[in-house]
Formats: C-alpha cells, structure tokens, sequence
C-alpha cells in the first residue's frame, strides 16, 4: 500500500498546506495520505489556535486521508524530539515516504545525519543557545550551513530516521510563498505563514485569501485560542508553587524553576503572559524553550510521565476519509502499538492520560467537550 | 484599658453595621473598638466581594479603631471553629467585652453553653446536618430553641470562651432591620442585610441609602468580586486532582471527594459554580459546607496546614485609627502571639503562609497587590 505521511501542526490549515497536500496528490495520485498532527498543544509551547477536531476536518477536507494526534508528550518539545516521536509513529505504520517543505529541498538531509551522528549534544557554552551551538556543531561536521527552521525540521527527521531505523524515504518539497517568520501579508498573496494569519484574525483582518472555506468558517465560529487565555491558569501554578515543587516538573534544569518564579514575583499585577517570557528570557534560555516550560507547568507534566509516553506510544485517530478508513482497518493487524479509535474510561486514566489532561485543560477554555468517548471526523 | 471586640466579616461594611458601632460608642464612650474581621475568604466559603483593605477602610471611618485579620484557618469554618479562632484571639488581647447582634438577646448564652458542654458533636444522623442535630441537642438539653443564625453564632461565641478559658464579657444586642437572609431592600430602608446589598451591586441597583459613603465609592471603583471569578480556577484543580489527592485536602471527609469530583464531570462545559455545588448538594451535606470544601481545593489548604495554624495564632495588622495605635502600642508587651504589623519575606514563607497564599490568589482576580510589605490602613 503507498502511503505517504506529513507531519503537521496546521494552526490553522491554509492554503499553503493545501498547496503540499494538492502537490502529493499530484504526484502520487493512488497514496493515503497520512497527517501526524500535534494536539492541542504545539512544538513551540503554545496552545492550538484552534481545537484539534477543527483542524482536523479543515485537513481532511483539503485531501488528508488518516489524521493520528501526536502526543502532546512528543509535540510540545524541541525539534530533535518531537522528530523523533513523529516518526516512531510513522514508522510503526510502514509509510512509503515521509514529504516535507524545506527551504533548501535539494540537502541531502539522510547523508547529513550520518555526519553528524558523533555529536553528542551537550554543549557547554552556556551563553549560547542549544540551537546555535547545534548549527555550528553541524557546520563543523559538514561544512553545510542549516540555519532555517524547516531544513532543521527536515534534518531533525532524517536524524530521527536513522535513531529509530526507519525504512521512511524522505521527500523533501520547496516551500514556497511565504516565509515561516512573516507576519504581515497583502491582497496578492494566496499564501501567508501560519503565524501572519493568526495575526490577522487577531486584528480581525481577512483571511479568505490565504485559506481554505473550512478554515474561514471555523475563525468566524469558534473560539480563538492563545495563551492569554491560559495565563490565567499558569499565574495559579506559578503564585503557589514553589521551586522544590517546580523542580519536579519535566524540562527543568540547571536551577531555571528559581528563575521562572522570581521573575514571575516581580511583575506588576496586570502583567501578561508575553511579559513573564520576556523577563525570564535570557541568551541561553529561548522565548521557546520557556514557552515550552509554560505548557509542562500548565499542563502539570512531570518527568516520569514524558518518559512513559516514550516507550509507550499509540495512534490516536482523529479523523479519517474513505480511504483513510480502509488504511486504517490495515494498519490495525500491522502496527506495533495500540490504535485508538474512541478514548474509553481505561485509556483516559492509563495509556491516553496525559493527553487527556491536556485536552480537559484545553476544554477550559475551548468549552469544547473532552477526548472521552469522542469519535473521530470522518468525511467521505 | 476598656476595650470593645466585634467579630465581623463586613461584605461589605452597611449601615447595619455602622449602627452597632454607633451603639457601641454612645453606651461605651471611651471604649477602643476592636474588630475581628475574616481577611478575602469568608465564614461560608465565599470570597470577599471587596478585599480587606478597603473593607478595612470603610469600618475605620466609621468608627472602628483597630482591625485585626481573622486568618483564614479560622475564617472559612463552621460556627464553631470560626467562634473559637476568633475569641482565642480576643482573648489574647485582654478584650473586656465582645458585643454582637442576636435575634434573641435576652437569651443567657453563657449559662445555654455550660448546660451543653456534653454534646460530643459526633452525631450520627447521616440524613440530617451538622447544624440541624446540633440544634436538636441544644433543645433536649436545655429546652430553648436556637434556630436563628445570630443566635446560633452567639451561642458558639460563649462555648468558645467556656473551652478557651476567656473571660470576655458577653454583650448581646438587638440585630434590627434586616434579617440575615433577605435579599431585597426598598427605598424607604436605611438598612439591608450584606446578601441584599451584594445583590443589588451585581444588579446594578443604587445601594446609597443602605451604606456609608465609603463603601458607596468602593463599590463603583473597584472590582466586585463572587465565586464566578474563581470558578475557572476551581474547574482547573477539579480537573486534574484526583480522588486520592483531593482527599489530602482540609476537610475531606465520608468520601466527599468522590462526589466533587464525579458531580464535576457530569456537568456541561459551560456549567457555573452554583449548578456544581447544587449538583453535590445532598440531605446531609450543605450549599456552605460545599461552598467551604471549594474554598480549600482553591486555596490548595491540607490538613495539616490548618491544625497547625491552630497551634500558631498572631495578629495581623489590617489598620488602625489614633485610638487603636494606642492600643497596639500596649498590646505589644502583653499578647501571647506575635503581632504582624507588616509582612516580612519571612513572615511570608512562616506564619503568615497561609494567608499570603489566600492573598495571593485572591489578587488574581482583585489585581491587588499581595500582603507582602503592605502597610496597615490608617486614619486620624
């Protein structure tokens, strides 16, 4: 069977993604397209714009044939892990091909993760970010510089590829249009950057353009989500937590819980979110990486459980076509970890917890039901 | 030094009780009052509408002259509890006599409280309350009849001084105009009970002729502030405790933690904190025990935190006017507990942990400024 897997966040599904699922289409007009999708919280460490059931009917309606949730405990983490969390899954289901968007499409992304195989990562430049000393790290192995987020990505999975032994042939495809760190985009353009769009409907600006119906529906209709409005939540966590407690949460390190809480003591009562980043940031700890800590806190996410969620994945479906479905009923002889079709009561308090929780705290905001008993989108 | 105690909460300060100080002063001239009043949680498991601060205020311009936070161990608590937090208090500072409203004044509360020293409180009626078996005993073994809740509260005011050994005088006087439970008030009224007055707040009607102007001005500047506030709080805790960690909390009992939790699940997402604890509502467990249950899973309280506040009294310092900083200067060399005028970094870590943590998450929804440093209120 040929399959082809992308691995996505689409927050929210545009006409940009559309292009790359119009584009395998095209190329391989009998594959089951298969969408690894981050939940509801994102690798960046922020909330889903939009709730993942949206998203993913927006994608099924624009081509995507199977949609599988990451696991909240893969996606929100830096690229080298959430890589490798995505194509585990891939790999367990024997995709044909893996297609991603690449500034520079023409890298040979699997030989490069060979060179670089001996670096260790654990820089010691402790005025520098991991991502820089990584970049310098790879040009000194290599004499390539990769310094955009999407060559990165794609180097990140061809690493992944090689940890996991995955048989994943890598398509790397130009991405074209916009840039992932534009903000701003005109009438002209069929095409903006995620981060533009939700930009623009935060302005209330129009965003037919640049996106499918479904998602256009779902901005006007739903509830638009960013962490303004869990900032509520995570000022709770950080007033009584103190830093020994803290320490227990995953992704803390070399003293940072003492930071995160002093500098949240010392703003000004109506201080935001962006606020409490930016006074906590530093040069070696990233808007992202705290963004990142921001989830683990709200979330309640200890270390154990990270750890857990690693050695026991799980296809959680969240949506599916025709031709989805029949991949689907496949797949259920052939994977290697459990496929979840609808969260019963054991899953929600064994295997699927920590998605759960996620999704009950998104439904703090979203008012959306929770994951129990949900059934996925299906489209025909 | 003749000194006078009150035991208020003043959400807010009315006219009400305006006139019980004005009483207080024509039969007393020479009198310092001094007033026990709950900090931001209240005796029925409610959050103050106003902060202490200004509640603080509007009592000291009409005549109280010093203030004393009732620590919220004490504050969010059964008659009983509340009673003896706040005399062991009083009594510490020597008090000469308590005054407080009753329905029934003439009733000798003393002597009705050494007839029911027997009453063990273990009552086993699990269809009925607390409070309905405590009433029923307080009849068969005495023949009165105490059904009215400032009766009830006077009589828990005298059982305390019998079990703190406090030799206050006590001053029962005639509760006139409203009654504790009316809600509506007319334009021919100069007093209305607190639940009447924060109604007509929340439904934007004119309280001018039932308060001092202080509370007037406080009531149109600052944010008025109920369970709906700290309802989404509360729905992140019942979201992710589980049974076995809700039962480490304060006043989890027979299972009650079972039936928060499981009630909570059942409700829509868009459910309020009312049709919760309607939905926990049972014969034998009332809207204010819940309302009480909720104010510790909000403010985090355990066991042990309020056994030990318990052992550890003090006074903090909420304001004072000329006559009440006499008062303090002298009650300085002669209390048991320490007195905290200001909170100290260590204070807030120490003594005052609990009230600075109920501070602290109060101030999420007031916006104002923690207890840390904060100087008392003080008025010429």
């Amino acid at each position: 069977m040929d399959t082809t897997g992308v691995i996505v966040e689409y927050n929210p599904f545009h006409n940009g993604h559309l292009h790359q699922i119009n584009q395998i289409r095209a190329q391989y007009p009998d594959t089951t397209i298969v969408a690894i999708m981050s939940g509801q919280f994102l690798q960046r460490g922020i909330p889903a714009a939009l709730d993942k059931e949206s998203r993913t009917r927006q994608a099924l309606q624009s081509g995507v044939d199977l949609m599988i949730e990451l696991p909240v405990a893969f996606s929100v983490q830096p690229a080298d892990l959430f890589a490798k969390g995505a194509i585990k899954l891939l790999s367990g289901m024997k995709i044909t091909r893996l297609v991603f968007g690449a500034e520079h499409p023409k890298l040979d992304f699997k030989s490069i993760a060979v060179k670089i195989q001996n670096i260790d990562g654990d820089f010691d430049q402790f005025n520098e970010t991991y991502a820089s000393q990584y970049q310098q790290a790879v040009f000194d192995n290599t004499g390539i510089h990769i310094d955009e987020p999407n060559d990165l990505l794609g180097l990140a999975y061809a690493e992944a590829c090689l940890s996991e032994k995955a048989e994943i042939q890598l398509c790397p495809i130009q991405r074209i249009g916009a840039g992932y760190h534009e903000t701003i985009f005109d009438d002209s353009q069929e095409i903006a950057s995620a981060t533009a769009i939700r930009l623009a409907i935060k302005n209330q600006e129009s965003i037919e353009n640049v996106v499918p119906s479904q998602t256009k529906i779902d901005s006007e209709n739903e509830k638009w989500i960013d962490w303004y409005d869990f900032w509520p939540y995570l000022k709770y966590q950080l007033s009584l937590l103190t830093p020994e407690q803290l320490s227990t949460f995953y992704g803390m390190s070399e003293g940072i819980e003492y930071r995160l809480l002093q500098q949240y003591e010392k703003l000004p009562e109506d201080a935001s979110f962006d606020d409490w980043v930016h006074a906590v940031k530093s040069k070696r700890v990233t808007y992202t990486k705290i963004s990142r800590l921001a989830t683990y806190i709200l979330l309640k996410i200890n270390k154990n459980e990270i750890d857990k969620q690693y050695k026991q994945p799980y296809y959680h479906v969240l949506g599916f076509s025709k031709r989805g479905q029949s991949l689907l009923n496949y797949l259920k002889k052939e994977v290697p970890y459990p496929i979840l079709t609808k969260i019963s009561k054991k899953d929600k308090e064994g295997l699927y917890s920590l998605d759960y929780r996620a999704g009950i705290i998104y439904g703090l905001v979203s008012h959306k039901k929770s994951d129990l008993f949900r059934h996925p989108v299906q489209i025909n």
